[in-house]
């Protein structure tokens, strides 16, 4: 199977560049009685999109959606979703300097060396642009979740370069322009965001990622485990760099008495696990970190070659994001609502027969969401 | 596809549990021609295998592999290898202890409530014993890499709990039975885990992976990113709740100025990338860390339910190893060779028109193993 | 994976209903570097396009392809190919009847059963009409077939209910309304179509298609056979009932001393196989024939139920082809130049270092195009 | 995925050659709970075993089943079942002849050009032989079946060469050497077989598939329609060059008035369909024809070439069957147990929350089984 396709039994195949005409998405396999119109897609989208605030990109995109198939009288077939976003801002810049080097830490070195012919409008399909097809499908499976099991997933920021943001309340996220569960920080983080991008340099984020509310008993050992299938999806984001799930690195120095989640009949009594045992879903909450690296395109000038292998001193100019962790938080909750659904189908492709009568253990234990 | 299938041209599908009748592997889509015996195979197994020495479980499994299939007069014939090892060393202790309670930590809980099944003995599919079908197919990519790319896979232990080990060489990994690259810190460890054994505990490890002469162009984005598919079957091994590419989580707090990796005629100045950009292979070194939980079946008692939601305390006693991170090494050489593998296929089924005469830049630049 | 994506590597998924918004495609896997626009594939869809003549439906669409992502000045970049074609004469007519019964041989009484839910504007996602979309995939394929072997993919009708239709010459296929390589028989031709339709009755259909300059090695055994893959594209166009590769059912009566076509060194002297041997394309011709049945939507008052079991009697008045046959002829080279172009690179994944030095037989063996 | 798998979710990946030193596979995502032993396997195994009369190959083999993994206390727990059976009548004949040259009708020339390297011992990967493990796997999924829904699946064989053969009844087939519904016509059809064996020769045949019982709604239009999915798997098998569902080439002069079922709330009134409406299953008995070659390994003289290129004459001794359609039965009945059982569990991933409540029409009508 090509690369542009995501999941097994509900698949999302993406398209579409960052200076092309339109983006877009076909999601496969959806469980057919959905209420779906583009008003359950849109709110996702709007999160993401860019130029909403100073500190992201200031490109303007609308990113509307279009529902091409797929839905009929309001609800989910269980034929092909085709979804449609326009590209509206695509300005007609002189690229040449792009065109002919290699931007330091970015793919446009990789993508000429793999297919010898490179979109280098705007990054083209390695753009993070590409994500908001994404987002899109995502909101479909997160309300399919949703209306299925009551799950819930939510992503925030927890800390820029060296500023760790304490957690506040969710609540909060989507009030400010960081995507963090903090109230009480935000001026900081605003003077900090205006000196990286006064310095014309970029920055690193780390974003953490919980679900809740998801059934027990999801994920296909030995290599379709949900916490692999969670790291495939985490690292096909642009930009991540490391991914946790529950202790994550932390492991490393635990003991086992201390790792290994102890159960009683009122349920566990830590979430070590991060919510995944053996590649299946526990069901306790999920817990994830993710590394995101600062963006590579910037406006201070740093060595490089072009395509014939000559050095360049290459500074980029244009509308980028001085921290392209910022808006990853939509995008994180949509792959994890992809990949969960995608598990939630597999799961009863194999497992429908089973009722296991075992007295369900109380499954939220609470754990701090940072961690 | 179901779950223990793995790759998408190269593809390895496994079976076996660890007290059942054997362990095996098809790996179909091996080109023909790659001289092919089972003593490229046993000298990875027997890396891995446990019972050679105090440190790791002591289970006697001679894990002797027999070639099935695909293979004549030496060579492979582009037909499906079939690989057999069978198990030997299964004692006929009494599990009923553990068949109606779960540990903590453990895929117990979970296994028995995705499938209402569940076959206990030594942990059934769950147990890190499946690793050595991954092992023994690894073994076929890895020689194949080596003889077309001459890459190099190397896997060693930097740490074990608190202990971080110092890079010394390479060449010492295979002298201990640490999977360290050290030959001074041997003696600390020694009695470092000799005192996690008698305190029937266990610890967790951190492992790094690294894969030197990797060609460019391998990965498929958007979602099959050659880091996307690693994050995956690195996590798909046991106990494996971590994964940093490159600089990892280090990469929140750096800048773009620092992160991306500047170009000079000469090569890269740095390797924050951890030799992949936009998900493709740049032909640097790749750099992989893992996090690896300590192991869930420990001596000491620990609080938990039985199948019935009844309280129990639980101790479980048996051949365990008290830190799974060490043979993790072989494992995850192994599963980083397929990966590798797959993608050379993938990337010469798409590209292999495809001939980039930018002059090469030199690749490999000196970065410190741990990083 | 769900069942709307073609092929393994050369990926083509496909979405849209008869009177939805529109119907497209992704295309992924397309090596970089082909040469492509809107006028590559337009023709193709000028051919199965409807309206154009009196035997076939009266709906007129102009069919018209938009390119949306993965060509950048005029090449292909190896990212997904989007395409789009927009629905333009859905009529607002009274589907009423139709919404609360099923057509007698039609897909309504089973899209109900197994989706709950069904779009019957038109036949919805059933609809001949989704084929659009794999027209358009399929011009991609065979041109990049014809720029790269020299590949030719022709389909003709050989026979329409009772009339068989001799062969005279490929050059007249298009010249005619029923897809017929003759230029005799158009007339009579015309009077049966002209009886069929004035009957309120419609009729079934024989079609040949043909591939020359196939290259050698192409098909994935024991299951991915070429002759199976392309038994599988086949039997998924809208009312195929039967497939022959080569002899096909004649091949019951042969012995094997006539069936098995002897090689000499100037090349085969006989296509009993088809050009397929042991699930592997020989180089010679691939010769196959399609059973399609009569259309299931006739003007005929038929027996039938309603969605509450109740009996109806149904005639189906609207805009269909008399004989869906005849516009099969550019959906059957569709299918089988993805076929072909996903094997082509297939087999170059598993086998690019194969260079096998036996002197090229020559292949091409004159066979009568109708066997 | 490569090309020696075959399903979605119930998946079977094969392995061996004729002559190696075993035939297995490895079927993954069995639904745990299913009571399995040797015992549900053997038998099947036995009745597609060689050597058991004169009218098929004289190699004599146990066929011997040992389940290796995946079953546990003698039911399935859901983790893959690996199966094997090992080779014990290899003749060390001398094979150098058709070492070096290829046999008219054979894969030896395919797989030649295909790979670079063949096995040539008794036709390697290439043989029938490898049909064994399909039958294995078949056999689980037709318990299964069976147990679900109460689908019952015969083929059986209904032409050899000229010699039609009546239907009399499903009793008689496992009671004759031909696989035929038949008891009067066993001494001709002795004598047939007898002549054609006498004069060095072979035979094609046609057989007969029908699945009673089949639950309404299998099948993932638009490419992975049920029928589309079934002609993958029949053409998948040696020496299939046609398959037609219901039917078939009859449709080719069947009228939309007589060819499309009517039907009433006592049922399909018909079944032209062959139990196939869009591709998805309607309840009613599915029908298929096939149409199967005649053995390619003969004994009498024959034109072909050697791996050089220069002429030869060749006559292939050894023990072939001189109709390898008569064992292809049991061989097609477990293709479509695969291809059910694999769209069952497809069927439920997405659509388990259906439940039409339309009355259920009765489905069976009765079909004369030879049509």
């Amino acid at each position: 199977m090509a690369g542009n396709t995501f999941g097994q039994v509900f698949t999302v195949t993406t398209f579409g560049e960052s200076h092309g005409v339109a983006l877009g998405c076909v999601i496969d396999g959806c469980p057919p009685g959905l209420p779906l119109s583009e008003a359950d897609i849109q709110p996702e989208l709007d999160r993401r999109k860019p130029g909403t605030n100073r500190h992201v990109t200031q490109r303007r995109e609308a990113d509307c959606v279009e529902i091409l198939s797929g839905v009929f009288e309001g609800k989910t077939t269980g034929t092909p979703i085709g979804l449609l976003i326009r590209n509206t801002d695509q300005r007609s810049k002189d690229y040449s300097d792009i065109a002919q080097s290699f931007r330091p830490g970015h793919a446009d070195y990789t993508y000429w060396h793999k297919y010898g012919i490179r979109d280098y409008r705007g990054g083209g399909r390695s753009s993070a642009r590409e994500t908001a097809a994404r987002v899109a499908a995502g909101a479909i499976a997160k309300k399919w979740l949703r209306e299925h099991f009551n799950t819930e997933i939510i992503a925030h920021v927890t800390q820029i370069g060296e500023k760790s943001i304490a957690f506040e309340s969710y609540t909060y996220i989507n009030d400010n322009p960081f995507f963090v569960a903090n109230h009480s920080q935000i001026e900081e983080l605003e003077q900090y965001m205006d000196s990286i991008r006064k310095a014309c340099d970029s920055i690193g984020a780390k974003l953490h990622i919980t679900a809740r509310h998801v059934p027990v008993g999801l994920g296909e050992p030995v290599f379709d485990r949900l916490d692999a299938d969670i790291a495939h999806a985490m690292m096909s984001i642009n930009a991540v760099k490391g991914i946790e799930i529950g202790a994550g690195f932390d492991s490393i120095c635990q003991k086992g008495s201390e790792h290994g989640d102890e159960l009683t009949p009122d349920g566990f009594l830590s979430n070590n696990a991060g919510g995944i045992l053996g590649g299946i879903s526990s069901g306790q909450d999920i817990h994830i970190n993710l590394a995101i690296k600062p963006t590579s395109s910037i406006a201070t000038p740093r060595h490089s070659i072009d395509i014939h292998g000559k050095p360049v001193i290459l500074a980029t100019h244009g509308r980028h994001d001085p921290c392209v962790g910022l808006r990853a938080a939509p995008i994180a909750e949509a792959m994890l609502a992809l990949v969960l659904m995608d598990h939630a189908l597999r799961q009863r492709a194999q497992n429908t027969d089973i009722r296991v009568e075992t007295p369900e253990i109380a499954r939220h234990h609470p754990i701090a969401p940072n961690t």
